[in-house]
């Protein structure tokens, strides 16, 4: 951390700031230069609140020069985690696609689903059966017998399955039927959650909230980590702008800076990124060039009567064409899909 | 719902955007103008997804036409509705207010600031007895020894008390001691919560989520009162943007909107909403001026040392001038304090 | 500025560094702890690119220490700027009102609303000539002969007056006729526009940016003042945020946070700042309640059918009774008005 | 336009709404449902202000249905339109690159930087002579003289050029040296300027401004373009988010958004949209995976020592490599470059 003073800072003001530092357990530097003293603050913990110091007498700017999260960092842990479920390894040079309804609706769905986006170059079946909608009226998932139905289809068609938990109470059931286990946008921050998710090996895909910063999402998988569970997938699926045309706006970027800050494996959803069929497939491709791990994707077989989120999934044949481009995009800047 | 044609829609696709329409039980209006039709839809259930309609071929824009809440809406319930707990009311002409410290540390602390604030005019004590840390090192409050002893500090001093809960395995318990239950900024849309929360006649402090809407932010509302709590007071704690010399951007004028929008009262936290001490004065005057009915403020006997937040607390003697003040704007806008 | 490196930076990384620092005239201080090295560089220019360091291999984050700002800081001149014209002192302890009609509509309006502003309390007559406006097809402001009866109208009624300038080649013409200069937020880093304004001594209203930063803001007023005009007065109007309900989410925070950093006045325009009539009060008694300086208030006494922005211009009976408001709120916190 | 009223509007109210409407030209048609009144509004004009109706007593919502731009609409223009300048044609299925230096330095670099981007296939060279620079104390480029040695290196290169136009003053000027003018973010809304440069028929590369919506972004060109200059080109790059670790958050979804809306050529310009070198790669290829008509790239052939923006501009080599990739991601998706 690095406290600087004010101009016109007293001797007094600056030897209250060094005993405070000292106090909690800092290394201090001092440099005086022509017209401010600027106090470098060498400590080993991450969990300060920096605007302790700022608000002491005659400090202007207080800057943290560590960033608060440790097991997810790169400088840490300098090579990429690679989550190996299976044969299917997330984080290295193959571009993994997890597809699937938003809803489990129903056997004859799902069955459906699995095998026309096994059949396209899927490896994981995505699908739901806790839904957190924002309408206390809207359909809220099959629950259990949802994931008992999707275990099945996943098992006779060759995939693996990621599913929502959206309370820690449906943890011991859930590692039952998940081989990855997702947190929603909207629960990126639960940390009860993220904190019983930390106790068990299961892999999470954990999902960027709607406003949260990049080093915020590094937090929240910092708790996963800090429990004992490494296997944590970043997920990328749109932030909150001022702009409407879009249900969020893609923070493409996050890819490459996630990338160079984080060892951890990230993916992108363009389906939740963009909220609209015609705006997957364009963000998809970006994903993938922009070099993303893999990617998630709804996928219907009847969007017009899915239960949920028919208008963000694609038509299977729109899924397949997809995968055919991403697959020369990936190879177009050395990976394979 | 109103649907909007494109110009040069085809009579196959209006027909089939109509049909579609009926087959989801809406009552349609068709009106035909010289370079446009546009359909009106008329149904009795909120909960929908406009998207279904928006993806349709031939269809430009679709745009809805009622709030998606209906408990939480003046619409429904034009009289504000006041949270009266014993001889305490909120959402009338008094403003209310809660203060105290952000976590309870020990019986000592809790006594000497219940009764500091109680002097100064606050109704109300808070204190986090379980702290939702972004970071998993960070000190995640005493639990429920912790609410035993606010409890006790409260009576002695004759205030309530509100504290937060994060998970709703923590409700049987809390409700014991609270008075009025905080769903925090993070946990807004934590449904499964929300739900449980619905269950109980305890009043709620439901905080605005970061990135939250309005309009969200009284479907969280919605949540609640569906299960039968009608007893929800909403709090503006400051929203997030590009300017990053406040933590969040306190968006003042929710206050007049929410006002419009619902019945439900509203009261501001100036000191989440700004982060700094400094700014937490100006800001819970703003909230009053602006017809807050109440505020929620951070106070600490010795913020330097607090266990959490200490940057962001009032010293008891700022606080009791802030009072002062605000009990003269109160005043001006025709209420009081 | 300080440098930090990276944990695992080599000597030969730093040395760079260090030799690129001393190439653009930094003087250096190093010190090295136990797992990182940081380089602290001072200089005398404001206007570095931090980033040509950040680029630099072995280096993990650069941190400016200063604002990139000087003449409008509140470390090079701590006393509060008051701009002065004739009687009128803005930036003092007096709450300065501008109020008038959005745009000059005909010499008649003009005369009405001026009549019934000045007995409501203000003191500066503000109307538009020149009209930025979205629509190329909008009402673009009567021009020259506008300004000549807003002159004559202010003349009469004992006001002064703020009109927006829109081009650098309005300039010589708009002296003659305003004692303020507006510059729309639309123009905010209208750069070459901005330079014209500093070669006058005419006082400045600077409107923030829908976007721009508190800094950008107070950068801007730099520009100005490098060219030698000091007579800058900032406004706060609303900046873009994800929330719909309103236009623009007033920003009431930035008013105590440029008083802090800046000593120019600053002034809150609630009629921007919300777009919509019946939020304009309970902004403004806010932005009072938080400090602001002054209020500039859209009046028209026939706003449907004012030429532009009729919907957020109050009617001349509100208009009074915000004032009486706004007096009582301003004496409570030790201000007039 | 619909207008919809409250639930508990009056006769009274519902017939005012409909004078009010008449008065202003436009066609009513009225519908009543159970629990609302719903009008809908058509009018030939563009150019209205909707919140006129959202204040009149009664009215609950207003929605517009028409998009407010007309010849930018792809509505009125359904083909696309492809800006042609000798053998250079932007808005087909090529993909177009304009590269070069942030600013033009010298005689020597612009040559040196002209051929390299040649030599690696981009058509169009970009360097500014005069620049938006943020501080009045940085280097604000080299005016004419720089645009003269920039058109000789072009034309000995065998490119076109585009540079920035910053007030209307210069555009007779520029005419003379520019194959394209560009209008940068931060003068989106300068009006003046956009007028003037409808007068020209030189092609205009306008750049969304950093918190511009898509829709104001396509109001600006309609400036140009009712005017009579038709060849707009739009540029993506970057908006103002609250993520802070990039300078902006590039919106890779608006180039399939604008494709949709408008008939006119979308670029993107990855530099700006990410501010550091090492992630203009990954966004360049995401946008032309998205589908963006062409790239706009600052490459510096000695960065560390640019008079501007070196931090964000390629190497070389970088450069060459980059444009390899995206020549197998047009591929990919049927386009070529």
């Amino acid at each position: 951390m690095v406290v600087v003073m004010e101009k016109n800072a007293t001797q007094a003001q600056i030897e209250h700031v060094v005993a405070t530092l000292i106090e909690k357990n800092f290394d201090v530097h001092r440099s005086t230069g022509i017209s401010r003293t600027v106090i470098g603050a060498i400590g080993d913990k991450a969990n300060f609140d920096e605007r302790e110091f700022l608000v002491l007498d005659g400090v202007s700017e207080v800057v943290r020069i560590t960033e608060p999260y440790k097991l997810a960092s790169r400088t840490f842990h300098p090579e990429n985690t690679i989550v190996q479920i299976k044969d299917v390894k997330i984080g290295g040079d193959e571009v993994v696609v997890m597809a699937g309804p938003c809803s489990i609706e129903n056997e004859e769905q799902i069955e459906t689903i699995a095998a026309l986006v096994k059949k396209s170059g899927a490896k994981i079946l995505r699908g739901g059966a806790f839904k957190p909608r924002t309408s206390p009226y809207s359909f809220q998932g099959m629950g259990e017998e949802g994931l008992r139905i999707m275990r099945a289809a996943a098992d006779r068609n060759d995939l693996l399955i990621v599913s929502e938990i959206m309370d820690r109470a449906q943890l011991d059931m859930m590692v039952n039927y998940c081989d990855i286990l997702q947190v929603g946008a909207r629960n990126m921050q639960n940390f009860d959650l993220l904190k019983a998710l930390g106790k068990v090996q299961t892999p999470i895909l954990l999902k960027r909230g709607m406003s949260a910063t990049i080093e915020e999402t590094l937090m929240s998988a910092e708790y996963i980590m800090a429990g004992g569970n490494y296997n944590v997938i970043i997920c990328e699926r749109g932030i909150r702008t001022f702009e409407k045309y879009t249900r969020n706006t893609m923070d493409i970027s996050a890819i490459p800076v996630i990338q160079k800050l984080s060892h951890l494996p990230i993916i992108a959803d363009p389906s939740h990124g963009t909220g609209i069929r015609n705006k997957v497939a364009p963000m998809a491709r970006a994903s993938v060039a922009a070099g993303a791990h893999g990617l998630q994707i709804e996928v219907h077989h009847d969007p017009d009567h899915a239960a949920s989120d028919g208008a963000q999934s694609l038509y299977p044949e729109q899924f397949d064409r997809l995968m055919e481009e991403c697959r020369l995009i990936a190879k177009a800047i050395g990976k394979r899909m």
